[in-house]
């Protein structure tokens, strides 16, 4: 690797972070060269751990000063390669800010370092039966920080919303070095700051610290598990359920793929001919839980399901949840490697997708298995292949792009939950029109002048975003 | 008024738009010389009523090629000046953009032109059990385009949120005239533009149409009205209601001077020493309601209420909700003019805002009556006083502004859904850091670099901006 960076500003550097938070041996290096999106690697040259935001200022500061490009960088749980180095010399990593600065119950906010993992922030309020509510599967090790950049979701996503939804407060350095606060509250004056900072995917700078809201436990949780013989079917009862006014907390689907992988993984006695399974969760007071899963597996049964189970105490819906969290798992069974996608389409669409995901899977003689957040029509199609085989890592990508093609071609968009990052850059020129690009590239270059705030994610390939980076002819017409 | 505008630019403007849509007579024009924001007025040379996007992306290609400032405007209801001219000389409406172009009930969403009225979306869907669920107080008048640049709120905003939480999409005429297409669905991917559009005062361009997510009407809803002798007692209890984890649908607070309006006018039997009352509105399934209206009134009650009304059904609820409603009516016996502030304060800090209210009002010798969305933190101080009177104008005008200096440091802000307008600029170095402002003022540049989109609003006056529009130095540190 050629060299960006001179012995002079890496003692500037490691001044700043001091030995604890300075790696630049190889086989250090070697943790950080991807991250979820596993098909993409690139080790950056040096990681910074800082453990204060006055740190994070400084070394930003330097990079800007010098010229350096930086990428941030949480948990790298991501799933796009939104924190891949990718030729950026300098990532900054958040693992040493993980102090809670604050709980204030009274209030249901807490405040939090970036590098605080997601399912921390539950733990620490839990005993007062408070929760986090953005849920991504990753919670046990993604960070806030990476969470905010990334405006993650989850399969609670549905009634529960976004990391959008719960986040009231940013602390954030801006790519030059400059320190934001940003408050929301209940109100809104002058533009959304905030709003924008979130799922920019740290191309606007790093968020060092966060206020989030808190949720009151429900307190009554019922799940529901119904069997169909097809997708069309679940995807029936999905619009059934919504339309009736009924917002379950999650609203799950998996495909006869999952399905099958899950019984021969764990042994689950799902009928023989289950096409489709829905996982329902209604939470609230128990008065309204009770009648809104009778009246769920009302909508269930009445667009053919074949068989519905009711689990209502903790351990029943453990086991329930157990065939969607493990189906990931399962799929180990099926083939050495698998690779999600992340895609949306208006609920109505989940039958359509779902048989455009065959079509192209069977070209591209890929297996395909579906898990879906169908309530949100977020799908998760599931690529089995073995990525020691150079062709079907290429059949892969391939099959992937052209399910998100299928995705925005049905009304829908490129990502739900997993960001575009690295992965979906080229395809946005299919998502958005060059006007709405362009005002993208403008609104990075207001805040990332110079460009060296993780380039070559987000937008179109750094080629075009230079073109788009240029002032663009403000000509009226 | 020295016209900025030729002879041969007024004829291209009125060969856009014809005729009809061409308002340059000064007894027409003399409609829109104010907003709801009565303390400032100022006539624009022209007010242009455009009939498609087309016309409107031209007008304001038009005034870009020619550097002619402009203004947005729906239907001037808005409560801060947002739509004054002020030395602008074209003002560009929608009024006469009143199409629906489309509604997807199975889907649940509606697509409307800017100049549709609010209240006329809920018309159009209510047939089949469906409406727009923001509903500021002026729902009967004010537009859609309207709401999108104030982001408007209303009574139900504490549970069913703000106009971002259910804008879909806007069609949206960048200040040189390009246009904007913007969607959201479930998805995040690129920079949330549709959000930062949302509450940009029409400092970023105009919004021409607008898809809406339309709501589910509830199945049952229940108000309760609470008497308490005093806003402390009053406050207390809804901290408490919230922290039981109930969610009304409005939570609304009248302290006494508001209180003793309202007998007055309509004879309401309230007791004589009621100090504060609370209106609760509980909103969902049968069997959900009655609990949850239980449980508030078991709060209430336990935090000193003195009396509690139930009304279940329309014609009892109406009458709680007239006391609330006619309560700014009641307001025009105790005083020949009222001015009514915007503000928020943590929901906590509620007791506190009253108090600093009283001694502000005592120290400028305003009397001043306080309506709250309380539920939120959202107050709303009616100053009483007599517009012919110019010492009492200018003592208005200094009592609101320490009033919102007194949300901001209670932890607020200035606003919680009337927008900053020109009324309130010159407060946003009181709300926002250097930096915070600065970096609007990048995001501003991004999309009206021309600074002819309605200048003067949201950020500081002029001078201010044009330092802050200046390139600001990167440099780290």
């Amino acid at each position: 690797m050629t060299t960006m960076l001179t012995a002079s500003v890496k003692k500037r550097f490691r001044d700043i972070v001091d030995d604890a938070g300075y790696v630049c041996a190889d086989a250090a290096l070697r943790v950080y060269d991807c991250d979820g999106y596993t098909l993409a690697r690139s080790r950056p040259e040096l990681v910074l751990l800082p453990s204060t935001t006055d740190q994070v200022r400084r070394i930003v500061a330097l990079c800007h000063e010098q010229s350096i490009p930086f990428v941030p960088r949480g948990a790298g749980t991501g799933l796009s390669g939104g924190c891949l180095a990718d030729g950026i010399p300098v990532m900054i990593g958040t693992a040493r800010m993980r102090r809670i600065r604050s709980i204030d119950l009274a209030n249901r906010t807490i405040e939090v370092e970036a590098g605080v993992v997601n399912l921390e922030v539950t733990r620490q309020v839990s005993g007062a039966g408070y929760y986090y509510a953005p849920d991504p599967s990753s919670q046990s090790a993604c960070t806030i920080g990476g969470n905010v950049a990334e405006n993650s979701g989850g399969p609670h996503t549905l009634k529960h919303g976004v990391t959008r939804n719960h986040l009231l407060a940013v602390e954030w350095v801006l790519p030059n070095g400059d320190l934001l606060t940003l408050e929301r509250d209940a109100a809104s004056s002058g533009f959304d700051l905030l709003g924008l900072c979130t799922g920019s995917e740290g191309t606007l700078g790093i968020v060092t610290a966060a206020k989030l809201r808190l949720s009151v436990r429900p307190q009554s949780v019922i799940t529901v598990l119904a069997v169909f013989t097809s997708v069309a079917d679940a995807s029936r009862a999905v619009s059934a359920i919504v339309a009736a006014g009924i917002l379950p907390a999650a609203l799950e689907m998996m495909d006869a793929t999952v399905i099958e992988a899950v019984r021969a993984a764990y042994g689950y006695d799902f009928p023989a001919d289950a096409g489709a399974v829905l996982l329902i969760e209604l939470d609230g007071l128990e008065v309204q839980t009770a009648t809104l899963a009778e009246r769920a597996s009302a909508a269930c049964r009445e667009h053919g399901a074949t068989e519905i189970r009711t689990a209502t105490d903790a351990e029943q819906q453990e086991l329930l949840w157990r065939s969607r969290k493990r189906a990931f798992g399962a799929m180990g069974r099926l083939a050495p490697s698998y690779c999600t996608q992340d895609g949306v389409v208006p609920r109505s669409r989940l039958p359509d997708i779902v048989e455009r995901i065959g079509e192209i899977g069977a070209r591209y003689d890929i297996r395909i298995a579906n898990v879906m957040h169908a309530g949100d029509g977020n799908i998760h199609p599931v690529m089995l292949y073995d990525e020691s085989d150079p062709d079907q890592c290429r059949r892969v990508l391939a099959a992937g792009d052209e399910i998100l093609r299928a995705c925005v071609s049905l009304g829908g968009s490129l990502t739900g939950e997993h960001g575009i990052g690295v992965e979906k850059t080229p395809l946005m020129t299919d998502a958005f029109g060059a006007d709405e690009l362009a005002a993208m590239a403008d609104v990075r270059s207001a805040f990332n002048p110079s460009g060296l705030c993780n380039p070559g994610k987000l937008l179109p390939s750094e080629g075009r975003c230079g073109e788009l980076r240029a002032p663009r002819p403000r000509g009226g017409g």
